[in-house]
């Protein structure tokens, strides 16, 4: 049997994909479940120790969404046990401790960003379940029947324990009991799949071993590719500046996206929409831009990814401008001035870019607005003592000439 | 400032032995303790997975006496939670599960052999703990906090892992939790001191690592050697077969002492009697008779060491017989005559030795008792009908000629 096309879409890994005898194949699991007309439970973590999503994180939520469309259940696990605990050597700078509110918080904010993808609406396609209603629970003889499932060695094995082990770098003890408390998640959860990036397959692994202790029936696993970010080089990363955010606004998405290395223009097509690739144009400018407004859209909606699209073709002159330049910067209205009375264009212009376009002067400022340089989101303003108020100017973009621009934010 | 002659005798490993600046000298705990008339808690693990004791555990539990006479707290901590656990991975076969009530008969039991030796009675001297009181109680959030305070590489470093580890041995992750919950049995008893053999430095270690993250003073490691077993050879063990048993009677006792192995008779002087060496007599022979009279003294009262010095010079007649002679075979008085009538001395004899030594016919039997070559307990038979019951015989010891004899039980 094969599997169905929407399933298949950008898989980078499906484990067992033969049949054992004890394990089904995945096929047949979705074949009897259709039979049986009983969904499969399809599990995702989330990691509430932040709140901002990217692109990178939608392509597993996408293929969630798929197999909501198709029928199942997404269950997604708010991680919030241990995002709770921090890292209790307090070595790591990266995992600090949150309180219970912060992490409900994080939580909160990040199951909004899915909005637009999972479906939230139709009844019995959405479990969300937080891992502190059961991990809560465990007492000490529990985890040691968990730990005793697995040994040092197997721990070692895995390839991020390997490497820091290999070199000598510190692996402190209770890291070995995350991928046990991911699998007990599997367990509580009763996975039929679980779905992960490829550097997850470890884990998920543990999770079928700990399901076969329990009883149950054990977890496909399902992995999809790691995004390459905006760069084209390195994963899509916040801590690399690469991104492109959920709660950016649709203008810099579709900047950012028209503005992707070429590189990875395909794979952006394949894991972040539904577009047929051979139904696109070959044009590789032309390509690129049908894939920036089918992502935009998908987080935003036909219409404002239409607008965004308008709006950056003003923006963005130059087509062989870098990826850095479609990093819109901005700049605070308070920074510089106080708002008790709107601001007159040319001393906006000079306050927002003295620093960066050689403004030296009011007076050039004027000048520079008489010839025509300055836009506000696109429209042209040619009087220097255009009045311009804060509800005015907020969340717009100031363009100087063609390269320069900056958007004001409150 | 010098340790007192008592704490100092037979010691393998006392650590740490420098004050750095945080640690005291043990000798200024000692005083201090004096000082403000506050005993130190000196503290001592048993794993009731087990019921019997053999002398080789009796040299931790004399120095702990001796820290009783001196005014000190024995604390004992039963490890009933780790026993009910026995081996998650069903692979040991040494570590099988126990009930809550088997754990408890051991624990009982072995107190109870525990009696001769340390002082139950004076109050304020010793604090028995059954570690579940604790342990049961940890949630996953405490287990995380204390994996979290050691390294992989930490654990790896312990000698008999680390052996494992390199022989490819596997290594069942929840023993990595064993030393810590040992150690956290130290932080809920306020251990000032742990006693225990030299291959328990690591534990004791992480007892001192765990007592300062919870705020108290990390405890002193005092470690005594491991007793060389009867064969002056391997360590004594039960499964070398090479133990002398406390619940074993007074002769088998002696029996077995006066014949140790010459190498290790002054380290069963240092390590199981209080007796000076130097005021000893320099013979062999007899200061191994002198020392064999106190261990057995020790554990059974003097008038029954002394019965026992005698009945074995009666039984015992070559002193250069080997120590497997000195482990006296036993016959079960209902395997051979039902009791319902006395059982005539030729047949006894018969019955008892007809394998072992020759005694092909009853009449063979009855010549040899009319030679002489029966006695009862060292005491000379003679009648070969005399008439023995149950009770005359239970327990006692049946010999022929000078080599071959055996006790008759129940």
């Amino acid at each position: 049997m094969t599997l169905p096309s929407w399933l298949e879409r950008g898989l980078a890994d499906l484990f067992p994909d033969a049949a054992d005898h004890r394990d089904q194949t995945l096929s047949a699991r979705l074949a009897a479940a259709q039979q049986t007309n009983r969904p499969l439970r399809v599990k995702l973590g989330i990691d509430p120790t932040a709140s901002s999503i990217h692109l990178g994180h939608t392509i597993l939520y996408r293929k969630l969404r798929a197999f909501q469309d198709a029928g199942h259940t997404a269950v997604v696990i708010i991680g919030d046990f241990t995002a709770r605990i921090g890292d209790p050597t307090g070595k790591s700078a990266t995992r600090s401790q949150l309180s219970a509110e912060q992490v409900e918080d994080n939580a909160r904010t990040y199951l909004d960003q899915l909005r637009p993808i999972l479906d939230f609406e139709t009844p019995g396609r959405l479990d969300v379940h937080r891992n502190s209603t059961w991990l809560s629970q465990l007492d000490l003889l529990q985890v040691i029947g968990l730990l005793g499932t697995v040994t040092v060695g197997q721990m070692l094995a895995k390839e991020d324990f390997a490497n820091r082990y290999g070199r000598g770098a510190p692996i402190a003890l209770h890291e070995f009991l995350y991928p046990l408390l991911q699998g007990y998640d599997s367990v509580m959860v009763k996975a039929d799949v679980e779905l992960g990036g490829t550097d997850q397959k470890f884990n998920v692994a543990m999770g079928r071993d700990l399901q076969r202790r329990f009883g149950q029936p054990p977890q496909f696993g399902l992995l999809m590719p790691i995004l390459t970010g905006i760069d084209g080089v390195q994963k899509m990363s916040k801590s690399l500046g690469n991104t492109i955010g959920l709660q950016e606004d649709p203008l810099t998405t579709y900047s950012k996206l028209e503005k992707v290395a070429d590189a990875v223009v395909d794979d952006y097509i394949t894991l972040l929409t539904n577009l047929d690739p051979a139904a696109l144009p070959q044009d590789p400018r032309q390509r690129q831009k049908a894939m920036a407004l089918e992502v935009t859209a998908s987080l935003h909606g036909q219409d404002a990814a239409r607008q965004a699209q308008a709006a950056a073709a003003t923006l963005v002159v130059t087509p062989q401008s870098d990826a850095s330049e479609a990093q819109v910067p901005e700049t605070r209205l308070e920074s510089f001035w106080d708002w008790s009375t709107p601001i007159p264009a040319y001393r906006l212009l000079h306050a927002v870019f003295k620093s960066k376009a050689g403004l030296d002067s009011t007076s050039e400022a004027r000048r520079r607005i008489q010839g025509g340089a300055l836009r506000l989101d696109g429209e042209k303003i040619t009087d220097p003592k255009r009045a311009l108020t804060k509800g005015e100017l907020e969340g717009k973009v100031l363009q100087l000439g063609k390269k320069t621009f900056c958007r004001l934010v409150a």
